[in-house]
């Protein structure tokens, strides 16, 4: 039998490593919806929305490297479209398939539902063109070929991409064929000179900090990476966004860097070294303590994905794989510094028994809950601005979305993560009353599977990181409707769950003891005062002109 | 004290009839927000997510005439985006206001939040010129005329604008002043010809028949619409996008048109008579019964909100208004025809007492439930082709969104419309469990702010039309999430709700007893056989190649 359209994408999909696609099934994209359920490989996960849909996608590629996500036309791409930006914002590559009226439907300017009613049938590609790195309309012609030049742009770029398939296509045999395109090589000459400028550069240097970034885990070099830091023994400190490249129980690790706003003695040591090696990483706002971190450009060693700047010098076609394999062979170990002062955990979890729950007595007491292989998905606001000074157990990686920060991704993010996860890998979701509230029913995704993670949402009254961001932080927008978050997961048929809603140490430590042990999905209610805000929250609070006006 | 920016366009939109702004607050976006909370005419609506708020807007505009949505940048326009594409398509004029970073940080292409990292910051705005009919980034300079341009162009078209507001440049004074643009008027020679084109036509007629559209109602011409078609005796048909434009319980109402579908004998009626008068109404596929209606473009006179088109001659520059008025004065009163068949409403409510509810004996109880000024919301789906069919009492409206047809906008639209409705005036969702889910949590809002709508859950455990259409029923992306419906508006803080859960005749009876008489909101689950659906379901499943292929 003859291979379709889209049977060939979805087996090219399979061999890349994509065994789950999340989506909203739709009409125009049942030929797509039934190739996907119909696969051997692959399954099928229906998602209550596409925007959560797309978020799952996120998730599931944060953890498995790889995603996908399905839609129909119109309404359901433009749906997804938030998350497919933060996809792409956030270095995944999330394959966004989407299913389109038939080919005469197209040419005949046919008035059918989810258009515009304007004949048009290229506008919302042309929409989702500013948030991939690559799109195409698939047809039997130019499947083979195009299905691989998508692939390779995805990986190349680590960000999303677009296929569209008419529904009449998407059946249709497959004409020709052609082979994957080989990932872009190195040019020898280029990463030796960058490996020479660096052993020159660090030869120098008396002392010297490591700032390993996402887009090394993005790119799965993770073991690359620690090989290079164990072979010249650097220390290394971490970003927001970056947090979880590198496993936080080693002795290299020296803390949260971010910016004046929090661990003065980190930043001292990474700004006052002699040389600051980035690999992979960005300096946006909340990267940067908002822009308070100060890194001399001519004290820096940039090393990105497919190139390399080392003291004004920008070498290109070095791959950030080639170059960390070299580095670790050639570059000497030597003795460096490391700073003097111990900021790698949070204190210790102070209080008991009836004290209220407050942000410095919560925080400390969820990083204990952590274990070794955890996957902490944070919510952008507050909750993850507290959890970025946990230290993670082995093996536990830190998922956030610090740059796009779309509230309400971290839900659906966490199932997609869960889908993701090896077998007896835990997840832990941590959010907001405000942020939650946008795709709260996306918690039923995980009742659905079978999954159990452990999900913590942080009551405080509203959106916390905003009233302490706005100028009047009582002011009617930052409320929300008063939610019995702890009812929810069995109205939205999680039967068998442990729920609980705590407001006192003592109920909160027995609910963890009790998540701790459970066998079934978990959802904590955690009680706190309106402004109960971990430090790094406060901080911006303090320093609002920086971040808005740097 | 001078007005500023922000000021300025909302005192304009106050002036126009706007007094709620839906939305999702975020920081770019403070300065507005900040200004729509202090506004003393305007409301602060707070929505779930920013998806839900622009279908609230929409909803709003359905029933208000004008509505609109404030989000963030980046992250909560592109959320909304697919409500402002249905707002685009179903002719609302809602206003989209967007906050935006300083325009330092723009100009410096600084790496923040809320980008894609790459230091643009204009792709945002170009994603929503194709859903929208005009926009621009307020300045103290340019926000005077601006602020005019959009409001004319959004009552010109019946469209979404979309209004940006750098944080900076919001709270800045407002420089210089602008008179509102006049509505464009009509041409009398163009009016005068046509008028005289549209009296010969119907003066050689033996029988016609009216089809109203919506964009009659969109313009707020349903009174002069209603004058017309008193003057010249004429009857009238509905099609499914146009339902409730005019009042159903005239005599001039002969029943729903929907082509070969259903009603043989309105269709005989409509397109076997010498003219057909269409007025605001688009011939798209839902409209049409799948594209088997047939009308003689030599004997349709097509009235459009600019221009009209009479016996294969349009007469540009004359305004629906105009025409209609003129109309009214000048076309001789006639005995028409009507259709000697009554298919105005659904058979008696059949069954009682244990008997299972299927379609047949739901839909008619549905209608008989209806009363007089009644907004009945009906989602996409095999929910809105049941209701299609009942007859609406006396100053009741159904609001669907037939053409856009995006699944989820429902629930929130009913928010809107129950948020513009008078007092008394009361909101009923029908929704399907599919497509409430996508959106489900914004019932909370309703709690919120006190609204009291009736609502209905149609659970038949998946998307059924969905099932209808696609070539294995069964397949598993049409199943869902096992949500147990009726507890979910107190876990969403609607306390004192009425709410059942009904799989027979008698407790769906009662409980709608009950709802007729509540003086709280009502939330209705209501239980079905999974393939229990409408007549006009039923036959698109017959006539999917019609459907799909035209």
């Amino acid at each position: 039998m003859s291979t379709t359209v889209i049977q060939h994408v979805l087996n090219r999909l399979r061999d890349i490593g994509v065994s789950h696609v999340f989506g909203v099934p739709g009409d125009y994209a049942f030929p797509v919806d039934d190739a996907i359920a119909e696969h051997p490989d692959i399954q099928w996960i229906g998602s209550c929305n596409e925007l959560n849909a797309a978020y799952s996608a996120d998730g599931y590629a944060r953890v498995h490297g790889i995603g996908a996500v399905c839609t129909t036309y119109g309404v359901g791409e433009l749906s997804a479209i938030n998350g497919i930006a933060g996809a792409y914002t956030e270095h995944l590559p999330v394959f966004h398939l989407v299913g389109m009226p038939k080919m005469p439907v197209q040419a005949h300017h046919t008035l059918v539902h989810h258009t515009l009613g304007n004949g048009e049938f290229d506008l919302f590609r042309k929409m989702s063109d500013s948030v991939v790195c690559a799109s195409a309309i698939m047809t039997p012609q130019n499947t083979a070929a195009e299905t691989e030049r998508l692939i390779a742009a995805a990986l190349y770029h680590r960000r999303p991409v677009y296929m569209a398939f008419p529904a009449d296509l998407a059946e249709m045999p497959v004409v020709g064929k052609a082979q994957p395109i080989p990932a872009p090589a190195s040019d020898p000459a280029q990463v030796e000179a960058a490996v020479q400028a660096v052993i020159d550069m660090l030869g120098r240097a008396n002392s010297a900090c490591v700032l390993p970034g996402i887009l090394t885990a993005r790119s799965g070099l993770g073991a690359e990476l620690q090989q290079f830091l164990d072979a010249t023994a650097l220390p290394f400190a971490t970003m927001m966004a970056d947090k979880g490249v590198l496993e936080e129980d080693q002795p290299a690790y020296i803390g949260m860097y971010d910016g004046k706003l929090m661990n003065e003695s980190v930043r001292r040591f990474v700004e006052d070294g002699d040389v600051v090696v980035l690999v992979g990483a960005m300096m946006h706002d909340f990267n940067s303590g908002a822009f308070t971190a100060n890194l001399d450009p001519g004290r820096t060693i940039d090393i990105r994905h497919h190139h390399v700047s080392v003291d004004g010098m920008t070498y290109q076609s070095v791959e950030m794989k080639d170059l960390l394999d070299a580095l670790a062979q050639k570059l000497p170990r030597k003795q460096w510094p490391r700073p003097s002062a111990e900021v790698t955990r949070m204190a210790s979890a102070a209080g008991n028994g009836d004290d209220l729950i407050t942000a410095e007595n919560l925080y400390p007491r969820w990083e204990d809950f952590l274990k070794a292989d955890d996957i902490l998905v944070a919510e952008t606001g507050t909750a993850s601005m507290g959890m970025a000074f946990a230290r993670l157990p082995h093996g536990a990686t830190f998922q956030n979305q610090s740059l796009w920060g779309s509230i309400g991704w971290a839900t659906p993010a966490a199932v997609g993560a869960a889908v993701a996860a090896t077998d007896g890998q835990r997840v832990v979701l941590v959010t907001g009353d405000g942020s939650h509230q946008l795709t709260a029913q996306e918690i039923s995704q995980f009742g659905r599977f079978g999954l159990r993670p452990v999900v913590f949402v942080l009551n405080n009254h509203g959106y916390l990181i905003e009233r302490l961001l706005c100028k009047d932080p009582d002011i009617a927008y930052n409320d929300l409707a008063n939610w019995r978050y702890s009812e929810l997961p069995k109205a939205l048929g999680c039967e068998d769950w442990f729920t609980a809603r705590v407001s006192t140490l003592a109920e909160l430590d027995q609910a963890m003891e009790t998540a701790a042990k459970a066998n079934t999905g978990c959802y904590i209610e955690v009680l706190t005062d309106t402004y109960a805000a971990p430090p790094l929250a406060n901080q911006l609070h303090e320093n609002i002109d920086t971040l808005y006006s740097a």
